[in-house]
């Protein structure tokens, strides 16, 4: 991965090991691009452990910054606050594959759900790809969505890759970025926050990187049809209301790169935590947990700003140019900005 | 269709004269049924005008009473107060695939979709019907969804039918009701309600049919995993925050039927308007619309209850015996009650 | 307080000891009445607890039904899911001087409020009881906000007296109503449920007594411009959105009643445990705790909404005739049903 | 007012004739400010029209970004989608002043409130000034209250006044500010939208100012307990729901600043329109209305991000030194930037 040189006093917390989300144990990402005849595409998976995620299920909430897009399982996950597949993201004609996929992998682990059992929730996010690929082709299938999660690692690609490959992020090449934060807290006790976003979105006059206004001639701009998924996994014990209010700071990190949370993006922020993760085969009526203090939020809010802010630059600054299935071209922000905003 | 004898004084507001969702002009519903093998379920079609919904589309707005459940396309109507599809109701797992049938079904029309245009929102309803369908074998496909919609009509059959057909509802056979009433104003304007359910959900110990409780052994009876979808149709000019606060009255209609919003149902309500339909090719900035006054929807709120409860009692009341793929048999509301509370 | 003879088998789920909110361990209600001159008002108080609320704040969650009210504090116990007052509830008029007696009590307890610590979040509920108080005389004032404080206790009365004075159900007199409900889960754990409410909701003709319809003539009822307030207290040890999903649920035993939550009526629930209450004097920056397992939340959605349909009847059951200050006269429940519902 | 030098391509929609708020047409602002003893605080009236708002009402929408605040009369506002009192703004023990303040004015009007008409809704917001202000001392009257509606005017100050008086931004003096934007349609038609803010939030060291991070040392500067209100009006056709979503966009501004949404801040925002106002007198059951396209949103976005980040940098570029109760002396923005990022 190529790392972003910035401006020194732009960031002030330190990230993780690797700058990204795998930072949090357990947690593994992994892709499946398809660059076959007109598709450009791809799935991306998020793991949140390693283990079977229907029976043992990580706190989660959810917040909707701009609610145009077609992103599922969000209902559920408001309701319970909790995740029980992995986490799958790819172009928006994608998502009913990845979901099917999800479900009978679900089932295959589990057998008595939707017998016994309930049924399962699959998780998959999505932007519109389709300004590169060719979205009505409905490349995407059950296939590919397994082969992006038995890729999953903890070392993995940014910028135009799974389901990255298509997307522009303020008309540039660049669509899966990750980031981490180390949030040491006051009394001593530490944690790991991380970002995976998939980026799709912003007009082109209007990137800001460290502040400065970077973008092209705003006049020729198209209009911002794109979205944002951003997710953050956290080792610290949140909560899902907790997790709701960190989720709801992507906000803050996108407004610093320029956004405007345009009509046509649909910007959706999902949190989880690997804490306190609820064991659906044990038998208890109450269960121990642990809770952050609720003023030690905080910390979590400014690490997650930067780590939103740093995650699509770094998407921006690993991507390559693609050439979508209709000739249109994108550029990427090496080639506009060779320095870097150094 | 069977009509319910009922207590004379239980309701007072007047139907529409078919008593059902279809009495909104325009309006029409269709089932496409599959009960082979060990499938007992099915695909219903609710269609809000007869043309093209993604370039005419009507307000509308969304109530989760309890979000345990699966169903598409929420965030963007709570965003846009909008639909462009046809509704499709079905079973958990049938969902990707009725989803993908809107899509095909909407690039058909729109050949823009995802190229100039921005992509189209399929919004899908579920319950699980697990217990009467086998639901492992996902056996609704985008065939049987386009069947529904090809099936629409303003006459439609209620109880164990389409999507409702492994439906049970307090521990009885039937998915599928229907109801309509009248609102007349004070002012001498008059409209229509209606509603249409799909089903699933009740401890068999609760039902209240006309207040009295008529289910059978409480200590027998499992827990409530089901759900129920509520669609509320009307021809009033509501915009989509009065749309929103009608499908909020959903819940009153299925407290007075015995419901407590079970933990593991997904109840989830709808409500559209065909007035004001906003128009996708209109070029102007700026549109004329009529609103409802604030002080008339609590006429509508009143119908609304009366509705949801009718529309429940009748999908029971027209439901057949049936039994499920692993010989679980479900009574009807005819078996356990002759004279239907009179 | 005189207890509602009742149809044998309408509810199934056993009450606690004193059939009240203050079955919950800590849990105190008080009222303070005014009737003098025109007023026919008053202010009730339930304290979650003896301690401190500024220093030791339960977990809570509130549900808006229908928000055509004037409560307050209700933005930041959804976003902190705390309490940190004492629960007042009074007319619409007479919250802020309620809110005042709050603020001037917590500073007495905390002087470092809006000095070094935070500020304080009074929580204070409202109905409207304009037909029977002159509620533009807004007589309610702080010394009777402190006075309801201080008789705090856990025997209380019912019906018309405190904040239910004024108020009328379904154009019948009585206000504060309350009910337990005893809730023992599978694996042998018990606990209690508990329901407070301000009641001054409903149409005359809409009333169900055990599923019966005893209200009077609808041409006559004038239209709901009533709220009901509805608190939740446990101990069972819920987090913020387990109190929530709970709090949701009071929607459910007003249907039971006849409610279709009029427009005019600010319907509004709050929930709060006594267990895993945040200490804010405590240092640690992660805190022990016990969550139920959300599959046990069906027990208490039952709970949930027979302990308020129970509570609405009590506040009717043990109402006085009243007169207001313009003459019209309130009947009781017992006027109209000697045989209650028998 | 002090003009800001700005960087020449920082924004680039124009500014109304004012750039203030008070270009949308009949829209005032007053302040009324107390600094005697040890009050430095002040309360500051937004009147969306001249005429009675409780006849003629805004809609209206909210958008709360971190609930940690005690505004009042936001429930309603979601419910109805309007507003109908002057928006007061004030000091978080002021509120209740304001709110009995703004209570009787709007008996005194309409005499029929809380007899024949329904109560009124106050809507108060607030920030917590007590780092300045002795906040204990709960200086605000109704007197005050009055004072500050009374002295609205389409020219108003900014920065160290009104409310505004003892607030700080980003560690350094300043409260009101306020900025507007003229909105363009492609298809020829254009409309205002305008921003007023009560500006109480930030960490110091995280201050951007163009771009360029401007604040001082971090490791000295306190949490953020601030809060920040914005205000947004516009003479554009739109609904309340356009209206929350153009609100919910004050986010994107405050990213822009280096705003975290810190935990301890009430960050919370309200839009109106001055078209399609709502009059109560009005006896017909539907009303005529004008609707913007929704594609016409984006424009408003961005011109509401602009807005909300100038308004905020004109609280501070106007602002006053102030010495607080306890001695704290707050500097200035010209203190640190002489030059203004120029």
């Amino acid at each position: 991965m190529r790392s972003l040189p910035h401006a020194a006093d732009w960031w002030t917390i330190p990230t993780g090991p690797r700058n990204t989300i795998t930072d949090i144990t357990g947690v593994a990402v992994g892709h499946a691009t398809l660059t076959e005849g007109t598709a450009r595409t791809g799935v991306t998976a998020l793991l949140p452990h390693g283990d079977d995620l229907f029976r043992l299920r990580p706190p989660a909430g959810v917040a909707v910054l701009n609610g145009f897009g077609k992103s599922l399982g969000l209902v559920q996950v408001a309701e319970l606050g909790e995740i029980e597949t992995p986490v799958l993201l790819t172009n928006t004609f994608g998502v009913h594959a990845c979901a099917e996929a999800l479900i009978r992998s679900a089932i295959r682990a589990n057998p008595a759900i939707g017998r016994g059992d309930s049924t399962v929730n699959p998780l998959v996010f999505e932007c519109n790809d389709g300004r590169i690929n060719d979205i009505q082709a409905m490349a995407v299938d059950t296939a590919l969505a397994m082969s992006a999660i038995e890729n999953a690692d903890v070392e993995f690609a940014q910028g135009t890759i799974g389901a990255g490959t298509g997307m522009s992020t303020f008309g540039l090449a660049g669509g899966i970025g990750s980031a981490s934060r180390r949030v040491a807290l006051r009394g001593g006790a530490s944690f790991t926050l991380g970002t995976l976003v998939l980026s799709n979105f912003g007009k082109a006059s209007h990137l800001r990187v460290f502040g400065r206004k970077v973008g092209g001639d705003s006049s020729t701009a198209p209009a911002d049809k794109g979205s944002i998924i951003v997710i953050f996994a956290t080792d610290a014990p949140m909560e899902s209301r907790q997790l709701t209010r960190l989720a709801r700071r992507a906000g803050a990190g996108l407004g610093r790169l320029g956004s405007h949370f345009g009509h046509g993006s649909g910007d959706i922020a999902l949190a989880f935590s690997t804490a306190n993760m609820r064991d659906m085969q044990a038998k208890a009526e109450t269960l121990p947990a642990t809770r952050l203090a609720e003023r030690s939020m905080d910390a979590f809010f400014e690490a997650t700003v930067e780590a939103t802010e740093e995650a699509v630059l770094n998407a921006l600054w690993n991507a390559e140019t693609i050439e979508g299935y209709s000739g249109r071209r994108l550029k990427t922000l090496r080639d506009i900005l060779p320095e870097a905003g150094g």
